[in-house]
């Protein structure tokens, strides 16, 4: 079987660069999807799935915002899981967009958390702040070939000159030396793809720094948030392909709320269809 | 009415410096603890009511590790409710150890969470790699006075290094200028105890360090991890304290885990009480 570094690879080079991120907020659906729903949480999944089933063939993973679901509590953490099952059954890779970082038994029980059970994704997000030792409870999950990481890396916020951006003494930002760092964990798990089950999360700034990043992190793959709502413009973005593979780009509200923008009365998944598709094309067409 | 950071201080004060890590497995319990519950998440929430009980005289704050609870799914996150509302209920202080850091509406999202709704909680710990804006959204509920914030700043796993411990050209190591930063953002929310409500998770590392970290950052209330399973001893720590205030230092294991320790067969829920005992005479002794 492949592994999912190589479905994920796959997938980019059969689907295109969108990952879809269902950071779905109460506020995002129409007015008239909560009747007929028991709750908000079940309201979130059933536009969740509508939203899925319209975009399956055309989105390479789809990145779920837990922080949106535990803002409702249980009822939002059961659409969560709901949403996580969904997906996977329908054969599409998720990652669950968790930011954990914490260390020894903690880690590893985020590590159980989001890789087994109800919560069960293919990929999460982490944050490294706390060290190396932060990233390798997860490694007995990546071993098996079936599960994989993103480290936060250089993120795009305003913030981000605060930590990520101080300048050690070598001339080096705090950035560049993990994105070494994450670059050099991830060497023990390559796939037959040339990058490894350790991915980078980084954000889209200027060009010239994208083509830094991606020469200091060949092997690395990329998940790269920011386009759309957040700015962010596929040409911005380009540097980080390599041969039109090796990233995807994230896009939530823009494609969420894809039906509040359109001039006609149009579904919200066929809304959202339509955004996922013109976002493909315009990142393929810069690339 | 008091504001919580007043509170806390208050708490100090009267009954010690013990933060009670609910850092709760499931083989932590007694073996025999698990007939009569109908799930993992019931009988851990049994057990950390019976640890509760035993100990709100002697401690000044709970830490709740959420990692623990997410391990379980829905069951064990329901357990986490639980624990948190028979906490609050019961007068103690919380603090939720979930070292979320994220940015924009993202973190608005984690505040709401966190801070209200099933999961509220008073503090909750906060990861801030990504800059000073993952901090921000916290702040409408800091402004309202019940509600806090406590940063990691320095942590004292081996993995310290990677990130915190890297000098910048100034000379300064990445956690000094987070301790800086920290610092200043605290200066909008303080508490009539001369500590605000912005905090800090400083590790038990050597005596100089925590000198230099305590000279660092007055007015800012510590959270001290790692007394006792993780090796940290009373005198290694007393230099975080100004005149026996401004900081609590939490123990997880070292409590939940005295019964098995004991040489009597004694219930854990006295065994517990007697390492809280026990652990805030010696930091009182220390100090």
């Amino acid at each position: 079987m492949l592994r999912l570094i190589d479905r994920l690879f796959e997938a980019v080079d059969k689907k295109g660069h969108v990952c879809l991120g269902l950071d779905t907020a109460p506020d995002y659906l129409p007015e008239s999807f909560f009747k007929g729903h028991s709750s908000a949480g079940e309201a979130i999944f059933c536009f969740n799935r509508r939203i899925i089933e319209a975009t399956l063939d055309a989105v390479a993973v789809y990145k779920v915002q837990i922080a949106y679901y535990e803002a409702l509590g249980l009822d939002g953490l059961a659409a969560y899981a709901k949403t996580l099952a969904f997906l996977r059954k329908n054969g599409a890779i998720v990652i669950a967009d968790v930011k954990r970082g914490d260390i020894a038994k903690t880690a590893e029980m985020y590590a159980k958390a989001h890789f087994s059970g109800e919560f069960e994704a293919d990929f999460i997000t982490v944050n490294p702040f706390m060290g190396m030792d932060t990233l390798s409870p997860f490694y007995p999950w990546l071993k098996t070939g079936d599960k994989g990481i993103f480290s936060l890396v250089a993120t795009s916020n305003p913030g981000a000159s605060d930590i990520e951006g101080l300048i050690c003494k070598d001339g080096a930002s705090v950035s560049e030396k993990l994105g070494a760092m994450i670059k050099s964990e991830g060497e023990a798990f390559m796939g037959a793809c040339g990058y490894g089950a350790v991915g980078a999360v980084v954000g889209c700034t200027n060009k010239e720094q994208t083509v830094s990043i991606r020469e200091r992190m060949p092997g690395v793959f990329f998940l790269i948030p920011g386009y759309g709502a957040q700015g962010g413009k596929a040409e911005d973005m380009k540097n980080y392909f390599v041969n039109g593979n090796g990233g995807v780009v994230n896009s939530s509200r823009g494609i969420l709320l894809a039906y509040k923008k359109d001039e006609r009365p149009i579904p919200f998944d066929e809304a959202a269809r339509g955004e996922v598709l013109r976002m493909r094309d315009d990142i393929r067409n810069a690339i």
